[in-house]
């Protein structure tokens, strides 16, 4: 597998764009997205568990039903979430895409993200329409824009590996930075890839993924309404089509899984105020679920995401968020270490405090990606989390974010 | 029911006292508090549910289980707990209370509260100990100071009330500011009254109470692994001893609960970092249950915590974390206003925005006392949380609290 250029542009066969309609006040910033294929696309899609839904949700669950797709269409500034005209809005940005492109406005995947409960207008995207459709190209650093809210960096990715003696390329971009704590699907997330597979097998390959890959992060504990990760398969790079399980498929779900564990990374380092990454693994658990919920436990405690950004090894928080993650696990065989660029310190053995220089544990600490290793020593269950540090910033940017 | 003075020294038979000792390095700050009584007393506790418990908490266990107690010994700035030796700290604390005030140490309470991991000598404490009985008298105050650890208030409270035609008196001690998300218990409440009343009708009476109150603060959703709430009951008011269901019991409950009601608002609106106390009522839910997740999800909403610091009516963010608390919610249904002494504010109804002043919005909001008002419009189910805000003082007070 070879990390390549080209991010959701990177697969044969899709174009993008990204352009300012006008839906974000600042004129510097994208607010407006658009991939399209040439071809149809097997189509397959994950969405929020929150029980209040954006309005795009809901139209793209419709139009994603037969299991194909052609584009995606994708505002930011805007939510179009508890508004009452909201599914008319979101059919009417796909129906602006068939004018435009003349994709099937039922082959349109939409997304919004923004602020919830503010009409959204179809005005602007009305009159960013023809710039955005007239310059789809190689533009996946502007698709990445167009999505971005208080996003610090646009997040792309691709890799190209091989199938059936074919090379395929897989490509995405993800945004998210608040409101993050994944239930079965997360942020907003669009993936690309030219393998040739049927839409059941791309849609099993996706549900099995999140599980570990997105559902595993969390920036504030808070599952957003419009959360959804959606991949397109154009088939254009001529592999014989993965009908069902097998070497083919694991190797796609493999390539599937390294862009998105990378973005998982991304979206983590880049919460709202964040200055670390906190990647947090657990081993040794009764079960794989019980590994996931101490893992999760963790990384989402305040406390403890407090205590990394003053670079305090404060590890009695990261006991006390195992003990009351919920999880069947002894306390008194939990191992725990802190890791970094600058190296490894054990905090915790056997449930009781090990003594450490506090030197070290600041020269640990003070990195920008930070590792916590906890061994329950009780079983073979594995889990990773990925989280950040709760910081100033985080509550400046959410103390006033709709003004 | 009347407010009295006095605290936890306001019911008959009971003495506290608080002293600086040395655990704490600030020698201003008191670090540890003894309550006694004249004579044995019923005793009831409830305690946190984290599988990480302080070693305090497992000797207190042993020592009420015959549901008598004669005093109780705190100590702050030291959790011991995830100490090798925390149980026999915890029972050296016990000791040193018997010989310095002749009560059997089976018959004492014991808690500790601080940072988590370090181990706790009995030095300071034994040390301390001879000034802290010799002192012992109507000092409330001093009692309350000295279980504080990131408090910026000390918090106590009393009321008389009648029970079969005697005037009775309850009132409490409380600390707790931080790692507060309790599940079954709570941070350290000790409560005293010379009601006469039953072990057993004393523990049912806390632990129906603890349901509707402490369970229903949060703080910052870490579930704290030193809570505990513990009640003694001295019965030298003189009623008829409380043996079973009834009248009487109602009436103590009452009483019990307005002491519990108003410790919960007190530790919210002292939550670390907090300037504003939130309240949050929820009303037409399915059931109580419903109605109950729906509270402490919302409370517990980093983003909107954050966004009530800043003064920003985002509803969006409460219609957020209605639907993901995991109650059956109608979302179409659901109606929100905020409430503080400045007026009343709605936001929401039927699940979709309402026109307000952006203007009249802030006035509502920057008071420090703010309700948020539910009606969910789809049964008869109520309950109440309590909450604070998530400030930048949060964040600096959890960012190096360990040294």
């Amino acid at each position: 597998m070879k990390k390549i250029k080209g991010g959701v542009c990177a697969a044969q066969g899709f174009k993008a764009n990204g352009v300012h309609c006008g839906i974000r006040k600042n004129k510097t910033k994208r607010d407006l997205t658009l991939i399209v294929s040439n071809v149809r696309c097997a189509a397959a899609c994950v969405y929020t568990q929150n029980l209040v839904k954006g309005a795009p949700i809901l139209v793209t669950k419709k139009h994603v039903a037969d299991g194909y797709a052609q584009a995606i269409v994708c505002n930011s500034g805007n939510a179009n979430t508890c508004n009452a005209d909201g599914e008319a809005i979101a059919e009417g940005m796909c129906a602006l895409v068939e004018k435009h492109t003349g994709i099937a406005a039922s082959d349109v995947v939409v997304a919004s993200t923004g602020v919830i409960g503010q009409p959204l207008s179809l005005e602007p995207i009305a009159s960013g329409m023809s710039e955005l459709a007239a310059g789809l190209g190689d533009h996946s650093d502007f698709a990445a824009q167009g999505i971005m809210t208080t996003d610090t960096v646009d997040k792309q990715i691709a890799y190209s590996f091989e199938l059936d003696g074919k090379e395929c390329r897989i490509g995405a971009i993800g945004k998210g930075v608040g409101m993050i704590n994944p239930n079965m699907a997360t942020m907003l997330i669009f993936v690309t890839t030219d393998a040739a597979i049927s839409p059941a097998m791309l849609q099993k390959a996706l549900s099995d993924d999140v599980k570990d890959s997105f559902n595993m992060v969390s920036v504030d504990g808070d599952t957003s309404t419009n959360d959804m990760v959606c991949v397109l398969a154009s088939g254009l790079a001529g592999n014989s089509r993965i009908e069902g399980a097998g070497k083919d498929f694991t190797a796609f779900k493999r390539a599937l899984n390294k862009v998105t564990t990378h973005l998982c990374r991304m979206i983590a380092k880049d919460g709202e105020g964040a200055t670390k990454l906190l990647e947090c693994k657990v081993s040794g658990a009764k079960s794989k679920r019980a590994a996931k919920t101490v893992a999760k436990s963790v990384i989402k405690s305040s406390l403890f995401k407090a205590a990394m950004f003053g670079a305090d090894a404060n590890w009695g928080r990261v006991l006390c968020a195992i003990g009351y993650a919920g999880a069947d696990v002894d306390i008194k065989k939990v191992d725990v270490s802190f890791r970094s660029r600058a190296g490894e310190l054990e905090v915790c053995r056997g449930g009781s405090g090990v003594a450490f220089s506090e030197e070290t544990a600041k020269k640990v600490l003070s990195e920008d990606e930070i590792e916590i290793l906890i061994s329950l020593n009780d079983g073979r269950g594995k889990a990773v989390a990925w989280g950040c540090d709760l910081t100033y910033d985080y509550v400046k940017i959410n103390g006033d974010y709709r003004t």
